[in-house]
């Protein structure tokens, strides 16, 4: 009962397969049972919404710790734990150690994997040594390391069936984000794009570890796995080179549009989507064209890895507007009908909504008043310029050039949002996104390439929107109507990612460590705790002995955090970040905490 | 109201200082406000009792986490933090990072202060990076440093006021204790037994950080303020050359006696008084004699440092039954009679209590009824053997000589128990005490004394007495019979320090991480919560807004802990710790976090 799409998604898989079970079948039955969270996202479709509601906006105020476990490991903890009937599954930044805890003794050690990594891989992660969360499937736990490793763990005991690697650090490429199980596949992207890393998503065989496909975000058509012709671009067949042609030259060899976001999947349509990020470099002038595929949503098979649709939001992006915030599908009545939809809070202050079975746009609207790079998103499918973005030139950085330092860019580089992903709740119909309201400077320089080293050619830095204090907000948004229903500000960006459940009550946590309970109708506090370190992590939600938990990992770090997190003091370093967020310092300390939360009484 | 020593002696003093106000008055004045917590032994008399009783034994099971703050910092959490008006003081294991946090504003940072230290000290700390608290006294937050480096902080800001260098960690001298402030003298000891560091006490001017005085454990007469006709042991003259006629040649040089527990002082008789700790090396075969002033009580005039009485515990200690634990001032009625008595739990097992004006012994009785090194403590005035253990030649190291592995010797290395002090309650006359229970095999061997190497000469392994599974137990004793009025058994050694209160309540923390609140008449337990992290950290108590707070660092560390803290995975490494804690990897990880905790409601 997560969602109808669910429900209705379990049918046609059952359906599609013809009874034979698989890790797909088990996962989308499983992330239907709201005791458990299997996957990190909590479900296939992003929505991060759950069915629980023994805590309801009625009694959240009374909500207290329950039960705490420190991960023994300091810097941004972000992701959240999985449950798994008497299993939690708790997961830290590098070194990426994994705990399996026993549910029904307070959180007992069951088993500790403690990976051995070169400690290189720290110098080439650009925003932390962060890790976003382990996966399940068939009684295996998968951890995707710092160093790109991937590693199937046995659940029962954390033995190592297998492991493989995805990448190469010397070159910059690294693993930050949480691997997504789809039937017989471990599916992982890469991070690196302040390196010049190619963004790749890959997906490994379940059983064995084997390479099963890989499609590349730029370059040529049989590395990005796009047909020509099958393939379309709103609507439209994106026909030969589509990548590489918007390029110059060889160019895209070193052209980012990493993956390192969360990715979901529509069992219906086979289909997985998620987000490319920002070409390399950060200095436009260095790059011209469209630069294609970077900042793009994807629609790609599971199976094959080939792309059914794909959309550039942000062509030659000009302010580090990277593409990859999660997608979240839901099934919406528009004008009578039932749509597929597929929803996408974008780094650059826009809220897209397509139609995931084909990539129509169907809109994409402001979701924070200070965006000011852009006046709109074409919508006139007769426009050449359909589906691009009407960018002040006052704003671009490209149109300024090298070595002028544009002002008042809104939103910063950070995005309207990062990748802390919203919440959907199909009761109120409503996404619960937590925002940056930030705004920057943007000055790009010439760099050079050389594998492994920053390859960023832009100083910036960020700053809440003038006249405003708060950095962030957090807002309900009607996706139908394209418009903000309430927000409420935060000293700082909301750094983590968002929970709504069926207590009508959404959570999230903040920068100086607040988990805060709303009412998911109108926005008010409903209550809120000081943890140990700021959150950066995404809240979740899990049912044991009949008694619901709130769980929240505690340990700022991240980008919003880095300063704090790398002792960090210039407030140009952490890619502009120091400066921002330099105020936390007189409200948390670096930590490692996952706290539970529950309600009095047995 | 803290207890009747102190508001008695309060008066005595008053009229001693003929009105001048220092900082004693000050901070008598202020240790008896059961608001604040103003030293990190709750009060002069080490009784860590406090007045506050909103927190009670009939509703305590209501306890609640009220808020949290992460130091920032992983390894052994010791000691407490203090609290005075508004603001929390918090400090952390290396580098000794001082937090004031804002009581008003849900722990609002108000400053940090965080130490430069070479990093090379952590390498002469035996027992992990610990750091027992920090003190205050006339608007200053005063720190003692691993590396022995006293700062004195202004309490506004952390501003430094002033720093001294106590001494030298290049031969093994470090500071993990909590200073002392009586008067306008601020007191530190030093650490550094395992590296035949010889243990010393020093004074230094509240105002310039001015050494005033030092007394040295072992040493010339000139060295330790031992007057030999003034000075008296057991009612006697101890003569001259009490401490270097009992070593062989120059040993005392390296002798030992470090002075790392907690200290006490009573302002009425102007003495202070703490236990020096081991005699170097730990191999007793190469040091004959009684190696005095090693393992003894000490009383010191605060003012010169001239030692009024000392006492030997321990003498020519074969077991490394260091007698740095913390020295409980009581008033209580024996015989008819109030007297002002003294309590000591050493480390040997027996439990010690004397006339703390002249250091009569009137009493040593056993506190774990499985020690067995020696049948009794002497009492015979008479008897040439006054005072002296009775040590039973099966469990005599020196007796068996080097490279004999002795087996079966109760307690452990780490005593009955270790450097977590004990609670002690003017209701119930009774003493609260974290024990160990457990037992050891040690083999001494010959070992050679490089400066700033470890001086240790034995090997040694530690674990449960046979047929017993609990390692530690938290008893309550009455020091007037000697005996055990009920005993919580502990699956491991109680490595926190305890708490009792006017609500009848004592609190107490594990190593697995549980903070627990037991009836002070009873031992029943009443509340227990997992923090994130094993607790090594002394329960204290505030109130502040009309709310009464517990709060305790949890972070797992320290002698026991320092398998975990480190890394080892030897078990006779740590000093022999890590093979008898090996188990507490299945129950917690390193951490850093204050705990705070208070009933529901505003």
């Amino acid at each position: 009962m997560r969602s109808h799409l669910l429900t209705s998604c379990l049918s046609a898989v059952a359906f599609l397969v013809t009874g034979v079970a698989n890790a797909n079948d088990e996962l989308i039955k499983m992330s239907q049972n709201p005791n458990d969270w299997v996957m990190p996202t909590g479900d296939y479709a992003n929505q991060r919404y759950s069915g629980l509601k023994q805590i309801n906006a009625g009694n959240v105020g009374k909500l207290q710790v329950a039960w705490t476990f420190s991960t023994g490991v300091l810097r941004g903890h972000e992701g959240a734990p999985l449950v798994i009937g008497d299993v939690m599954y708790v997961h830290t930044p590098f070194p990426n150690t994994v705990y399996a805890l026993d549910l029904n003794n307070d959180g007992k050690i069951l088993w500790k994997h403690e990976p051995k990594q070169d400690p290189n891989v720290v110098a080439v992660l650009c925003c932390d040594t962060v890790n976003r969360g382990v996966s399940y499937a068939d009684g295996k736990i998968f951890l995707y390391q710092n160093d790109t490793t991937l590693v199937a763990l046995n659940a029962k005991d954390g033995s190592v069936a297998w492991s493989v690697k995805n990448g190469d650090p010397s070159k910059g490429e690294t693993g930050t984000s949480a691997p997504m199980v789809v039937k017989d596949k471990v599916i992982v992207g890469n991070a690196g794009g302040e390196y010049g890393v190619r963004g790749t998503m890959t997906a490994y065989d379940l059983k064995t570890g084997k390479q099963v496909w890989r499609g590349y975000s730029v370059g040529p058509d049989s590395d990005t796995l796009i047909d020509p012709q099958k393939t379309t671009s709103l609507g439209r067949p994106v026909g030969p080179d589509s990548s590489t042609k918007t390029w110059e030259g060889d160019q895209w060899k070193i052209g980012g549009g990493a993956t390192w976001g969360w990715y979901s999947y529509d069992p219906q349509l086979n289909l997985m989507y998620y987000g490319s990020g920002n070409p390399s470099t950060w200095n436009p002038r260095q790059r011209p064209g469209d630069n294609r595929w970077s900042t793009s949503i994807w629609a790609r098979d599971v199976d094959s890895g080939a792309v059914k649709w794909v959309y550039q939001m942000t062509p030659h992006d000009e302010w580090d507007y990277d593409g990859i915030n999660e997608m979240v599908l839901s099934d919406q009545n528009i004008g009578g009908t039932t749509r597929k939809l597929l929803t996408h809070f974008d780094r650059n202050g826009f809220a897209y909504t397509l139609d995931r079975t084909n990539g129509e746009l169907l809109g994409a609207e402001k979701y924070d008043s200070k965006v000011n790079w852009a006046t709109k998103i074409d919508m006139d499918k007769s426009s050449p310029t359909y589906g691009r973005p009407q960018v002040v030139s006052q704003y671009s950085t490209d149109h300024n050039g090298e070595d002028f330092n544009t002002k008042g860019v809104c939103p910063a580089a950070q995005g309207s949002k990062n990748y802390l992903p919203v919440a959907y709740s199909p009761d109120t119909g409503l996404f619960y996104v937590p925002t940056n309201h930030i705004c920057m400077d943007y000055e790009p320089f010439k760099v050079g390439y050389v594998a492994g080293q920053p390859y960023v050619g832009a100083t910036l830095s960020m700053y809440p929107p003038p006249g405003d204090h708060n950095m962030g907000n957090f807002i309900a948004w009607d996706g139908k109507t394209g418009k903000i229903v309430w927000s409420d500000p935060e000293q700082f960006s909301v750094w983590s990612g968002a929970l709504a459940t069926a207590g009508d009550v959404v959570f999230y946590g903040t920068l100086e460590g607040y988990l805060k309970a709303v009412d998911a109708k109108t926005g008010k506090e409903l209550y809120k705790f000081k943890t140990p370190s700021g959150i950066i992590g995404n809240v979740m939600t899990y049912a044991h002995g009949g008694k619901q938990y709130v769980a929240v990992l505690s340990g700022v770090g991240g980008w919003a955090g880095i300063g704090l997190a790398a002792g960090l003091t210039n407030p140009t370093e952490g890619l502009g970040a120091v400066g921002a967020y330099g105020g936390l310092k007189n409200y948390t300390a670096l930590g490692g905490t996952l706290m539970v939360f529950a309600l009095p009484g047995s």
